[in-house]
């Protein structure tokens, strides 16, 4: 072979890293500088529902592309996918997993973009991260998920807040004062006290988050996206 | 916290991969499933300037994007990326460094679709792998390099053989048949005797692959991509 | 600090490998040129039962050491020890964990020799190479088990083959060829043939290993040795 | 095979990890609770003298056990060993050379314990940990060892005040409150003034540790210690 006094580099270097067996693979997906993204394309604050029903929609696109995905969460520009656990997926080699996913994400981002803004454009390519986890039990898959979802929560509170007030004429930084150190019931009566929202109101997509998953009907298997 | 009982599947089970300082990281991109995706747009085979081109032009945007990118080397649908020895960027974390160059090299390829095709329609999102390798010496940088043209050296003279051979008629079963076992100098000499071809008359960008790199200029440094 | 400059050898490039949580640990330590150390020492072919002693006397050491070790499986000179799932045993610091069983298990080695092996002097120092396992079910951790053990069985009853052969007169070689291709049956039916020998009557301890395990008893917990 | 189905846990879960090429492999073999050992063994405080000759003459058998070893560096209880930067010992399999690495100086302390403790017994069998290090640059190997040995004369300039401290009546821990917040310089001047002892006459083996390298001499390579 003509290159074969190259091959070292390879052979030396390149070093596959198999993910353990008999371990739920946790792909988390996440938006890089989504903060600026988000305002360059004028996201409603503090949820855009067109833009979390993208986020959802591109969630689906990756269970019908990867038949081993049993369940996917997300949140805001975050979205995490749950692989059975003995998926062959690339041999289970990380590097593979990890760059395809975010290219395959982003890639349907961009694709569906138009379904979702018809009268955006996209003016500034969107990018994502994305993470890898290995869960040897299905009890801390669940734990995984229950501590997105407490995040989700948490976050979403905090931004209903800043939003609201920061709406109502307070600028950002009097808004993250008022908000320094309050509990979970402060928020709520805040909101309730100073705008007569109740927080429990407001839309499940927005307070929990979305779920993905595959439902097992008669014929044969079908994806159905649950905004709860 | 609220969420602090479910923190363990971070903690426990999240670990950084910081890659060895004093190391040249190279980003190798990769097209997935690019055999089919140049079909289904109809590239020119065995070459497609337009499509070539476009990679060229992502990878200038790469070295706008990570100042820390020293030289860039592509070849058909692959492309690699050699971050100078020092780099931070994502403090060395492989995971972050490997699925961010994937989204972003994806985003690009599709924001910069129209500008290389304008007639043709992006109608299925293309995807890329991405593999990290650390090289702890200028040397192996360059036989990485290297190995990656006699590679492209290979590859395209197989290809420009083959698809003279397909569009002179021969069908694609045949045209491998008459082409295993051949040397260099075998499909330098069949080009030249059945379709009086001298293949190093070829275009250098088909042979030899193209180069991105800084140049310094005397006011500042400006990026200009070499199809050598 | 008068040595701050030179930190940067530590914190850039020793990474701490914790070995992922949930996961039940396996090292096994393995005597490195053992058939030379056996030779040297004169040990009894196919298996010498005070050198088998006093590798089941070391592993009770281990378990009497390290209270997370819950079960413990040898065979000739090796031995494996099963560390309970959530084991912080140097927070499951995958070098740490390695270096220090390899050199407790010599040590121990050592200190106890005198003892099997009252009228030999230990004249060469005896070396163990250690390698680690993460299985996320205790289902894996039994299979692990049964594969040594299957090992154990297929190689003492090849072993047993052999020195019978050789200790009646064939040379090694020949008695490598006679063996070479031979089934379980085949060789159960040579030593009866030949030698009048039954295999299974053998010692349990040179045909099935030695495990080393807890028992509870009423009062307190003590280590019991099964030469089963 | 009688043992095929149990082979998934070794294909599946034992994964090689290769130490990359063209590196400097360090390897630094540590004491483990050599407090306790030491005073067991009742060894003269601040050095003891016979202690650190036997670390010497274990460092030189690695030597002469392993070619690839360049240079070894110790202090107290730990002894930092540097192989060649292409040394193929164990094919670079990181757990292989870390557990012999420890398992061999353990052996080697112990079978030498006799030549420099004629009249103590090992009343506890020692044991050592290790680390394992690669450096791409030989400068990052010289920052190493002398970030080994800034540390070895920062310890040893406090060990030498404290045990002058005590042995002159202090207790314990008089003796570290007197030493919190000290200079080099004030630890320098204490021992000159109470105790009329100039730090720079201490043995260099005491304030600089040894090394144990290679010397070519015209017919063979021999080694020798340097207690410089």
């Amino acid at each position: 072979m003509a290159n074969s006094e190259y091959e070292y580099v390879k052979r030396e270097f390149e070093f596959d890293r198999r993910l353990p067996a008999s371990n739920w693979i946790v792909v988390r997906i996440d938006g890089c500088h989504f903060h600026r993204f988000s305002k360059i394309h004028a996201f409603e604050k503090p949820n855009d529902e067109n833009a979390l029903r993208l986020m959802n929609a591109c969630a689906t696109s990756m269970l019908e592309k990867f038949p081993d995905i049993v369940f996917a969460y997300g949140v805001s520009d975050e979205y995490s996918f749950v692989f059975q656990e003995n998926t062959e997926l690339y041999q289970r080699n990380e590097r593979l997993i990890l760059s395809s996913c975010s290219s395959w994400f982003t890639s349907f981002y961009m694709m569906k973009w138009k379904e979702y803004f018809p009268s955006k454009e996209l003016v500034q390519p969107p990018k994502f991260e994305a993470e890898v986890l290995c869960y040897p039990k299905p009890k801390i898959v669940c734990d995984y998920l229950s501590w997105r979802q407490a995040e989700c929560h948490n976050r979403n509170q905090y931004n209903t807040c800043f939003w609201m007030l920061v709406k109502s004429g307070e600028d950002e930084n009097k808004a993250n004062e008022i908000l320094k150190g309050t509990l979970s019931k402060d928020k709520n009566e805040l909101l309730f006290q100073r705008f007569q929202m109740n927080y429990n109101n407001e839309p499940a997509m927005f307070r929990k988050g979305s779920c993905t998953y595959r439902q097992k009907i008669d014929i044969t298997q079908r994806i159905k996206v649950n905004f709860q």
